[in-house]
């Protein structure tokens, strides 16, 4: 595996280890990964920290120039919000861990420029197939979907 | 004015006595306020608290049938990010205080069926056009635009 999805991945699994939703970023700039971050729902109590969030959060402050030439890991297919952060800072290309569990708007964000490499690796598979089947009510909380079914 | 988007504007100078970007945002369900935000990128050094990100960060994690019956306030029309939360958690609406300074992807968030309504209030159009005329690389910096010109 590519060493930055690795690093996502790792991200994703230290993010089940604190009981929470296991997906992971990473942002790499001019070869370098500049940040990690990890969905925090549980551990923060919060709406908007999805791993790319936060992993955005955690890059600080940011020129245009430097997302002009960053790269946005995520072990899942990135959420309208998480798609949407990466239009505003117009980061030019993000790799995507696999979209066979969750499929955000893929095809607007490639309408709108961005190259969107899916990679549909087994371990990033296997770990969300089974934080699904174990964590339905948490999972459909986290993508906006009713819970009280 | 209405009194949520006057909320909201109230944030928006809130962030401004912070030295702040002067943009606030509210979420009202079932006719009451149940969060407030504003932008915190000098506040808080962040790179997504947005004011309408901050909003739904500070509703905490609601249900999708508590999402359902919301409607977003914010008093500039919401980039891609904060576009894309409200796509994540179907808001099913959002108002707008003006979009003549700045324009989110707003055929983009109707066309996913989010009713979108623009009240362009002087009031909201004078603190952002006063704001980018005297802070131009720091407004440029929040909505992704190169700050180097």
């Amino acid at each position: 595996m590519d060493e930055f999805l690795m690093a996502a991945l790792q991200e994703a699994r230290a993010g089940l280890r604190e009981n929470g939703i296991p997906i992971g970023s990473v942002l790499v700039v001019d070869g370098e990964i500049i940040a990690r971050g990890h969905n925090r729902r549980i551990q923060n109590g919060s709406a908007i920290l999805h791993a790319e969030m936060d992993c955005l959060e955690r890059a600080g402050r940011l020129t245009a120039a430097e997302y002009s030439r960053s790269v946005l890991y995520s072990t899942l297919s990135p959420c309208d919000m998480c798609s949407g952060a990466a239009l505003l800072y117009k980061i030019p290309r993000i790799v995507v861990g696999e979209n066979q569990t969750f499929q955000g708007p893929e095809a607007y964000v490639r309408s709108r420029g961005v190259k969107l490499d899916i990679v549909n690796d087994p371990a990033c598979i296997e770990l969300m197939e089974h934080f699904i089947a174990t964590h339905p009510t948490l999972w459909n909380e986290d993508i906006g979907l009713p819970t009280d079914y």
